[in-house]
């Protein structure tokens, strides 16, 4: 569980109860099409439109309208919108995943990685570990009907394990590898969280040096700069899971309860201390072990760290790289250390790290770490690797918050318009050569007013507007108005630019 | 089905009869991750590594293998292969996808066309028909954890239709859309087929003037010109779903079965033709009609489809205005009319069209048409709409056959190493300086032999490599080296560029 943050899981459940808790959850869409919602319930941002704009669009609609009794057979009320937990990205909404989707690009490439995906449906084996994650009870998963169990991924990492085992040695090491896909999980819907997220993962495979971790995390810190979010808004709190693993070498608890251990405690600001302590109980851990656990999580200084645990430790040396690292690459005021943090999924082995806000509104921003061991649970050999996730909702509640979200408007360069039935086709053809000069184009594809087409420029921004009169056209021309400035000439259709 | 050619189907089995077939095709991974297959099998296609990467490799991997006990507790060998039918994007394959799908994106917005999205898994009633279409069977479907019947889109039309109802009158016709999205078909696995594949529409919604097709045609020619592939590589096969309907009226058969029909006829060269008219028969149409339809279907011009239906017929009308519209667009050459395109969705109203490969060695290329009346089927108000499908699959085929698939090369700027494990943190520091001034970087983040350094410079085609050694960074220098030209010199840190 990478970008997802810990607060995002049904924590203060058993995860045993949280099927039963979603099973009660019945909802609206019965098992077959047979009564659905009477009335199309309207959703999404487009509210604020004009009573202007809502003319044009009954003008035309009313122009156009064909509806003879339906041939499908089907004719019911749907429900309009998505399935509960998951969005439609509607254009302005589109805008804004892709600018959001550039920047994670441009941030990966720029730090060389090489972008890569995976289906979105898995084989669920890839999703089952025993360590009591909570990711198991979400799983969007079902038999396909080649009888083979499959999910829908929860996750990125371990398909990115899946495929390094698969290349195996034909591939040059180390990757450095990006990816941003589409996760699920069936989440209980409680303040605006929702059941699919799209996750920007980068991975370096093949490092074993702390190295790695600096560059991954000097990668978000590139990211939140070029989208305007500093030191101030968001800080990254970093630990080693190499700390809980010496407390428990030390009092010679099998290392095979480690995992569950970690996924226990991440959980320990989501439910009670005691329940905490039962927890750790049922994984045979001793009141005095647990006690040692606690304290050491509640240390925030790398010395009073080497304090308690020595010097020799490998933890605090790779965290002490890492720190000294951070002043090299300029990112120092973003990190913070803070034994607390061990994030909820059970295969880190290494350094972690969580991106939060500063402000303490919302939920983590993205974590990550290092999985050195993550190869052999699937029958791999081990690779050192680390890599972090980072999703796509919480930054931009964040953006949001600090008022940063940019203004991305449709711009369509041009827009052509022929001014009358008859001169369609020389549009059509004005259009066609603009466009093979490189220009856009949003050509009117029917009669309409000239009042029509004005608006319809001023909602696409469009530079230019393109006439084609029958008068111009007999000489080859057409008329071209710039629409900021006002200015109004004739031109040759092939000297258009 | 839209982009999904008419062949892709298991049309010679009754619909019915393909859920047993396909149930009868059990495969490998069983219920529970219990008995992977053994060794995990490398596919792909970087198997042409040389030795010396291959040492590289090796070197990188030994010197930093980490591999005590699994704390996962689930150590088990897991088919390394994504779920059959499905692929895995390793960095060149989502070259090659990132390289299609911005030409798709670049050539919607040359034509004005905004970017949508929706949920890969929608409500499965989005996608229930009753038409016979073969997409029904072949739905990845299942009951989620709050018994809602969800499904992984098949197709994006019924998802764009349920985003225009859930718009209503906040939105400004025409709208122009367009999207790239994934779909999912539970299909038999022959002949090189996949269940998923990505495809690209785009949609005009509330246009009811062949214009709108005429654009569409022009957007997909406009696109195959771009990457390379001429009118003598691909054409269009263009009919109207309303020759069949003037057939059925004249012979007074009643509207409802036209969906039925044209599913039926889809099917006709890829099942016996007596197959068909028992088909045909069993939704009431006399031998007739059949023979009548066939006849027509048979027609391959529009001058002798107007001498059998008489130049009354819109069918005719708004052809002739696609064919004259083709000629000021320019792409006349790439169009021929064909009566027997009636494609395989039961939502088609109007025009519909079909890009092939002229050398007939593929599936058909994309697809669409209009669909006037979908929108009523889900209980909204109809809207005039015309819209196409356009896989990622046979695209790519093609442009292999033809040999013109570009070379997509990993291209990072610059790679910088330090030339002392102690200048580990400069060498970051010069990293992250070029970043900031927007180059690329790929950092080596461990202590490498030059050797290494050089192979793995030329593998990600850098341009410069920097070297940071002890005695130049006294002097706040580096070392630079021109990789093409051999070109080596000294410069001050905050002088590279």
């Amino acid at each position: 569980m990478r970008a997802i943050p810990n607060t995002s899981f049904l924590s203060h459940h058993h995860p045993a109860a949280v099927s039963a808790v979603l099973r009660s959850l019945r909802h609206c869409i019965p098992l077959f099409p047979r009564s659905f919602s009477l009335t199309p319930i309207v959703r999404g941002q487009l509210t604020s439109t004009s009573s202007a704009e809502l003319d044009i669009a009954r003008t035309g609609r009313s122009a156009s309208i064909a509806s003879p009794p339906s041939n499908l057979n089907t004719a019911q009320k749907i429900d309009v919108n998505p399935p509960k937990g998951t969005r439609d990205f509607p254009p302005e909404e589109m805008r804004l995943r892709n600018w959001l989707f550039q920047n994670f690009r441009e941030v990966s490439q720029s730090f060389g990685f090489e972008e890569i995906d995976f289906p979105v449906l898995e084989s669920e084996a890839l999703f089952i570990r025993k360590a009591g994650e909570e990711i198991r009870d979400q799983l969007y998963c079902f038999e396909d009907r080649g009888n083979r169990r499959v999910a829908l991924r929860p996750e990125l990492t371990p398909s990115l394990a899946r495929l390094v085992i698969q290349k195996g040695k034909s591939v040059s090491l180390p990757l450095k590898w990006f990816t941003i896909g589409q996760c699920w999980r069936y989440e209980r819907m409680t303040r605006g969280r929702r059941r699919e997220h799209y996750q920007w993962n980068m991975d370096i495979i093949g490092v074993s040096d702390v190295t790695a971790e600096a560059e991954l995390i000097s990668s978000i810190v590139t990211f939140f700069k070029r989208i305007g979010i500093t030191a101030s808004d968001v800080g990254f709190k970093v630990s080693s899971r190499k700390v809980l693993q010496e407390v428990l070498r030390r009092y010679s608890v099998p290392e095979s309860s480690f995992g569950r251990v970690c996924v226990i405690i991440d959980k320990i600001e989501k439910i009670p201390i005691d329940d905490i302590k039962k927890e750790l109980r049922s994984t045979e851990l001793s009141d005095e072990v647990i006690e040692e656990l606690l304290q050491i999580l509640s240390v925030k200084s790398l010395p009073n760290l080497e304090e308690k645990l020595g010097d020799s430790v490998e933890a605090i040396a790779e965290l002490k790289k890492l720190f000294s690292l951070a002043e090299n690459y300029g990112f120092s005021e973003w990190i913070q250390f803070d034994a607390s943090i061990v994030r909820g999924l059970a295969y880190y082995t290494g350094i972690v790290f969580e991106g939060f806000d500063r402000e303490g509104k919302l939920r983590a921003i993205c974590g990550g770490g290092r999985y050195d061991r993550l190869l052999s649970t699937f029958g791999g050999d081990d690779i050192p690797a680390c890599g972090f996730g980072f999703g796509d909702a919480v930054v931009i509640e964040l953006l949001k918050e600090r008022q940063l979200l940019p203004e991305l408007n449709l711009q369509v360069e041009n827009i052509i318009c022929s001014l009358d039935p008859d001169l369609q086709g020389a549009a059509s053809a004005v259009a066609a050569k603009l466009r093979e000069k490189g220009q856009s184009v949003d050509l009117v594809l029917e009669n309409k007013p000239l009042k029509w087409v004005f608006k319809r420029a001023a909602r696409i921004n469009a530079r230019r507007l393109v006439l084609v009169g029958n008068d111009e056209w007999q000489k080859g021309m057409v008329k071209v108005k710039i629409l900021a400035s006002g200015e109004q000439y004739e031109v040759e259709v092939d000297d258009l630019e």
